[in-house]
């Protein structure tokens, strides 16, 4: 950390500001700049808060050197994490894909999806049991009930699960039926939840708040490293933008700089990222292009009959033609697919 | 709501999205224009899902054309909701000033913050026992120590607590010891957790997600009075955008727009909102003119030693000093203080 | 500046940079902390391109130290500019309001609304002859008709005239008829343009970019006055942010920190920032009570034909309600109407 | 358009707006739902300007039906578009890479930069005479002397010349040394330099605000069209977000939307996009796959030499790995390069 003095900080200040970093057992260097004093700290100056120092008289502000992450960054663990899981290894050389609903309505329409998924390419399936809807007179999911047809799914199919937890209480539950934990945009900061399944002993895919920084999302997956659960994959969904025609903005970026500063796998959602059908398999090709290890996409048989997120669902037929189209772009990268 | 056609939908893709909408008991008014059909929505639109008619062939897009919210709305609640607590009128002629430090660090600050804040002419003291924090390593509240120490700085002073609750399961617990339960930006649309304070008997103060839209914000409020729980206190902390000298924005305008699209009384919170303690004085003066009922301030009497939000924190000295140049902004827009 | 070098940074790197500040004239210190080393720069700092410094080998990243403004910084001129013309003092005690139609439309329409905002209270008439338009088919103003309408209302009222110029070209027409002139939203950052009326001899109305930091909004007025215009008054406008139900997001901390960043006068204007004339009440008076200087309102005696913004404008009744309602908020905090 | 009246609004107030359609030569018809009446408009709704509609007596809000551009609309021109230009066809199955440096600083440079993106095998070279800087005491670029050198780079090389047009009284004098003018990104909404190049006899290269919506670039893209140059190519290049890491976000579903709503052709900017040349390559690789028309790369000899945006210049050894790389992706699409 890096202590910048204001214009007119007097001698005693800038001594008080010494002295307290001194006092958290760390040393300093002075630059004594033509219009102002900057104090660098020597040592672990994790140790101290900046918002302290900043509240302090005769300081203007500070400026931080170390990311705050550590578990979660590159500079600690510079090999790539690979998510081991029956068999599957995401953040390898090969491109994961899940794919299904958005929620699980009936045992019909999630084997039907299953079957059809798995028949595309498809290694995981995606649908929700528990839904965060914005509206409490929407349908909020089919729940345990929800949770059984997964598995059912899983036992025909071989496709592992992912499915959505949004309540702490029923990590075990979900931990129960699914290979792994989501959690969604809207609950990226629920440190509450963060902390429970980072006991769990299942992988989290963590998704991007719709308004979180990247520095923000990494400290959430840093939450789920720091209580002992190391298999996180990030998920970059779309931001949100003063831009209406979609529904989130996909930070392309965001995947290779992801990629750049921590060694966790990253997958993108093409469908909650644009909100529009018809631009799910050209972003899909983006996200591959940019370096993603995987996709999560929406898929319904029926997207006009959908009880959430229709519109941005593909059909079985257009999925499978998506994922055939993807290959050749997946070589061009160096992946299979 | 209305359906707008794409403008080479075929007649009987038109017909399909018609007998869609009767099926569903409600009528239609189809008008042909010059390049579009466009179909209304006669009858409770509520109960047609959107995004299942806009995935239907041919159609372009709908347009919303209630509300969302219902219990939340001016339309079906003219008047101004007061929620009433131990004397205390939240919503009415009188401004509510609520402050106190971000944490509970301890019983000494607490105690000590406690009666200056009283002294000055607060009536709720905030402070939170629970706290949200973007890293792991952060000091994470005093828990259940912290919820005694501020139930006994009611017991002294007189005050009302307000205090954060983050975990649905704890919601008992934090209503043993706090008056007002306080709903955090970052679980803004945490349902679990909104439908916990639906069903506890303590007015919940819910706070603005720093990346949510207005309507989101009335339909979190709407998760809460739907589960029965009626007495919410709106409060605007500050929105997310790209501009980095300030924290958040203070969105001054969602104060009057709140309280025209909805009854329930709005608070502000200045210090969030700017993030640092030099603007907090204006930007209370401006939150009251704008029609704010209350204010709710972060006061620290060492704010240099705080552990968490120091920089936007208030001297007792300050914070005595704002409340005093507030009094003639109050009266001039014919509030009291 | 400070240069922050990568943890792998090696000695020769290390030593490549020094070398390349020194041989600018400027000194160094360096700081070798536990993980990385800093080196912070002493002398004019200014000389240094950070881009350069950035792209050397072994370097992260480099941390301004001084603001990029000079010339309208407080720093640099701490006593307010108070902006004197024809009798008129802006950024003094007495507030100062501009109001007026969007576009001027015709000379009826122009005078009636001149006479009333001057009954009013009003000391400056607002009314564009050359208007951005986001459609190539919408009314583009009056051009020099325009101009010569405002002229005449100036005779007849006694009211200054402020009205936006587009072109650098026009510079010296527009300077002939109005007394300010108003750089719009989306030229802030039409450097041909800033530079042009940084050469006329006129006071310069500067909105802030619905996209630009307050940082660009300070380097925009630094252009002004560079090249020779001291005469130029901020006006914050709302910023552009995710939220739908108004038109922009009015950034009120903006407000004060303009007035503490720069002593050049600051004007708000509730028309642009809400879109909504329901809001412009409301929101006039929280920009007076955050401190701004002056306010600039669109009025139009019959808002329903305007061909511009009708939404946002006021009938002339309201807006003389809203600047008696403004006197005693004014006065809560020291200024006079 | 649609017209959507408010709740409480009475027959007379109702009469009345239907009057007023009618006045303007369009039909009505009218929607008498439950809790609101709509009313739709047939005819040439264009005719209407929905501002001075909303702002009537019991109005709530209307609701365009039709998009607001025409010429720039794949409805009104449903073919690609195809800016040929000696030889080059923009918008073709060949991608089109336009590279170079941002600035030229000197012959020598540019020179080499030109040889060097020669044989990597860009078809176009870019390079500022002109450049919008934040400061005003920044390098503004060199004016004519640099439209020679660019000149003497096309002799040379064979590569076309794109270069931005600041000012509209300049198009003349840049028109005759470029082969396609760009319109940068800050004067996206500078109406009057779009009417000047809307008037010239080049292809106009249009980068979008970066804060401005799709919408809004097809405005800007329709006042270029509606002045008599069809040939505009559009520019992805980043929006500005909260997100502090990358320096903008590549909004990478625009480039299929805008394919999409448009028959333009559409090139990405990956350099400014990101602002960090790591990012360039596989943000290049993200574009082409999602459909882009080609890219604009900024290349820089020693880019720690560069006068400006030098941390997002590749080397051109880099550059040329680039497109080797970009290759099989472009095939993988369909496309060649």
């Amino acid at each position: 950390m890096i202590v910048i003095l204001q214009q007119d900080a007097t001698r005693a200040q800038i001594d008080n500001v010494i002295a307290r970093i001194e006092q958290m057992g760390c040393g300093v260097v002075v630059s004594q700049g033509e219009e102002r004093t900057i104090v660098g700290i020597i040592g672990n100056g994790r140790r101290l808060d900046p918002e302290q120092i900043e509240r302090m008289d005769g300081v203007d502000r500070t400026v931080p050197i170390t990311r705050p992450f550590k578990r979660a960054s590159r500079d600690f663990h510079p090999q790539d994490t690979i998510v081991k899981l029956n068999g599957l290894a995401i953040g390898g050389r090969q491109l994961i894909v899940m794919a299904g609903p958005c929620a699980v309505e009936s045992r019909e329409q999630l084997l039907e999806t299953a079957h059809a998924v798995k028949a595309a390419g498809a290694q995981v399936l995606r649908g929700g049991a528990y839904k965060p809807r914005t509206s409490p007179y929407s349908f909020q999911g089919l729940g345990e009930e929800g949770l059984r047809i997964l598995a059912e799914a899983r036992q025909q199919t071989g496709l592992l699960i992912v499915t959505e937890v949004i309540d702490p209480h029923l990590v075990p539950l979900v931990s129960a039926y699914a290979d792994i934990l989501q959690i969604g945009a809207r609950n990226m900061q629920n440190y509450a939840l963060l902390h429970a399944v980072g006991e769990a002993q299942r992988p989290v895919l963590l998704k991007r708040g719709m308004m979180s920084t990247i520095e923000e999302m990494l400290m959430a997956a840093e939450y789920i490293l720091s209580h002992g659960n190391d298999r996180v994959i990030l998920c970059e969904r779309g931001i949100r933008t003063f831009e209406t025609y979609t529904r989130n903005a996909m930070d392309i970026s965001a995947v290779p700089l992801l990629k750049q500063l921590s060694h966790l796998p990253v997958v993108a959602d093409p469908s909650h990222a644009t909100g529009m059908w018809g631009l799910v398999e050209p972003v899909s090709r983006a996200a591959v292009a940019a370096g993603a290890d995987g996709l999560i996409i929406e898929v319904h048989p029926r997207p006009e009959e959908a009880v959430s997120d229709g519109a941005q669902s593909l059909k079985p037929s257009r999925f499978a033609a998506l994922l055939q189209g993807l290959r050749p772009v997946a070589e061009a990268v160096g992946r299979t697919l």
